[in-house]
């Protein structure tokens, strides 16, 4: 098969054109390396190296004798896109190249702004792509779990069949997301159910929970394969921090009582998932949703599993004011059924899980920088606040480009 | 009160405006001109002549001795848009400043993208400019019946409570638009929904139906004080369409087959509408909707009225292809009891409020002009189609400072 990976030099893009490319797929990459502008706008640097784009290909070229076809641009250039698609010809799209850290939306107005405006007008784009060039192409695009929010009835796979005043359809499950990052994905689901309805567009939306863990059987092949692994407080997920707190001997800091409890999945799975959506595609004109998590946890839960894994560091529980709004203790139920019915076998977070993940960060204890952990960014408003000159798409590129 | 008209230079925008002066509250009209340059882009006009801002501003303060402060420009300039709210502090805000037609945002990939970024963007840029200026200002913004959809279960207004495997919530009512214009709104109630929960602003979110009429008592005091009346396929709505058919000699083009129903209101309702809300604002931190109609019609039911209204004009019925990709049939019921509970008294679609339109265009016939009135845009793709070079923001600027 085809496959265009959109964001492909990101956390998951990048192992996720491995993991196609080892099982014989044609892969193309295509991405605007905003990710690792992100990095040098806010001071920080993923705890594993990572190598450059082209030195990457160049490294899986060498070690297996495939090519990775890279497009490097926006995709929010429509004609940079639709050459692109011209040129590769994808069966189908997988779609990460969204800006996807929650408190990089919520730095201020501008960071709100460019996160709406790059994830859906890039989208938007990405769909008239689709349209106007196949609109057999199956769109894989990544959601988040985080759409939903924290709903006091159970949490469907996208739809919910409802039943009001006597009658009964089927429509989309309502959502209540808890950032404008979040708010961007929601605008997404409902932009690609509208395309497939009126263009027979087939999609397939994946609510995906927090991903931990780095090493894939690809990317551990060598160094240069790498992917990121981010402790920051903005794009640093929380498992990820608290196990760089274990490490480094710091307190893993809590926001508010732990009760959030959330969607997750171990990296691995995210390969085999969006693989066995590949694999069993919609029909045309059909739009559906996967909750793509396997097991849901708290934050204290999640604190508690990482003092159970690595005793020997005694990792000690700070509670911090919650920089968020948020619920700090919720109902949460959600289904996540249609993934493993197509054949997905989870992994789970367990004490091996975390100590591997422990050792990583061993590994690179030297590259921990406590002072980017704690949290700065807040949900709420700062008084008479304006926008920074600096238009982050702009800034995002030039520090792109220098690094 | 201080009352704030973004888009105060449009159809509604304008009247609310007067409206609101004629009461005693004190007015600021904040317009980018863009509808005036969506005329000259696509080579119509108002079948009424329209005066420009200033010189309406003038007639009005020349007639009534009162004053409408104006604020040219657009909002999706931060720095702009932050200086009118420090000039003018107002205690309220009415946000018709978005692009509001349909067919506008299907012309092609540029339209969509534009229509999706102007209303999207500048919506945060006015959640921003609110919760950081004064959070207590309500925001009274201007959504649409059409971000439903046409479900088959009863529409209620905003929200839903909803039962589901033994526990209940009330949630947002799901979605399902039909245009890349109705998503904007979508998309703009879900995130002052969020600005809402996170920063504690008051909004309404006003659920319009399709507005009809052009006469207020305010407006019609002098013609250089009159509002729009379009009646092309991208801007005039059914209702004026027909109008401007019957009296024109040319058949009624019916979409499809008729029956697509909507909520429908009259411009004077309108006014009243929106005054009630002004009047009674929600608590802080509350976010609020109100299906704004008065009465639910087909495109058949309308036809029918305009024919039975005026018998001596004759007028035949011709049923095109759809355009759009919608429902030609199907349920449709919507609760609209919020507005009549705050003092809303209708004023339905009668006999004589449609022969009122058919002396209004006999009045201007000589504008009528065929060949804009036919269906030219259509919401299925054309494989292959580019998006044009030009920008529809800068295009849309220079026509009109041109105009």
């Amino acid at each position: 098969m085809r496959v265009l990976v959109l964001g492909g030099d990101g956390y998951l893009g990048w192992p996720m054109a491995l993991h196609l490319s080892e099982r014989g797929h044609d892969v193309g990459v295509l991405d605007n390396l905003a990710r690792r502008g992100y990095d040098k706008e806010l001071g920080t640097h993923s705890l594993v190296p990572i190598q450059t784009l082209p030195k990457r290909i160049a490294r899986w070229k060498t070690l297996t004798g495939k090519s990775i076809e890279c497009f490097e641009g926006d995709l929010i250039e429509p004609d940079f896109l639709r050459e692109a698609f011209a040129k590769f010809r994808p069966e189908a799209v997988v779609h990460f190249a969204e800006q996807r850290a929650a408190p990089y939306s919520m730095i201020d107005e501008a960071h709100a702004v460019y996160t709406q405006e790059n994830n859906v007008v890039g989208n938007l784009r990405v769909l008239y792509a689709i349209g106007e060039t196949d609109p057999s192409i199956h769109l894989v695009k990544l959601g988040t779990m985080g759409e939903y929010g924290t709903p006091n009835i159970d949490i469907e796979e996208g739809f919910l069949e409802i039943t009001h005043k006597g009658r009964t359809d089927r429509l989309p499950y309502p959502k209540q997301p808890g950032s404008f990052y979040h708010l961007s994905k929601v605008h997404d689901s409902h932009n690609i159910e509208f395309a497939c309805r009126i263009w027979n567009l087939r999609a397939t939306d994946l609510n995906q929970g927090v991903v931990y863990g780095q090493a894939t059987p690809e990317t551990t092949r060598h160094p240069d394969l790498a992917t990121r692994f981010d402790f920051d407080e903005v794009f640093g997920t929380v498992l990820n921090r608290f196990v760089v707190q274990a490490v480094g001997g710091l307190p893993m800091t809590v926001y508010g009582k732990g009760g959030q409890t959330r969607g997750f999945i171990n990296i691995i799975d995210t390969m085999a998932c969006i693989e066995l959506t590949l694999k069993n595609p919609p029909k045309a004109g059909e739009f559906r949703v996967f909750n793509q998590f396997t097991e849901q946890l708290s934050v204290n839960d999640i604190a508690l599993r990482v003092a159970d894994a690595l005793p020997e560091r005694q990792p000690k529980v700070e509670h911090l004011p919650d920089p968020r709004v948020e619920k700090e203790e919720h109902y949460y139920n959600a289904v996540h059924t249609k993934l493993i019915d197509l054949g997905l076998q989870p992994h789970l977070l367990d004490a091996g899980v975390i100590r591997g993940m422990a050792a990583l960060v061993e590994k690179h204890e030297d590259r921990i920088d406590p002072s980017v952990m704690l949290p700065k960014v807040n949900w709420r408003l700062r008084s008479g606040a304006r926008q920074a000159p600096r238009v982050p798409r702009k800034a995002v590129r030039r520090a792109a480009r220098a690094g």
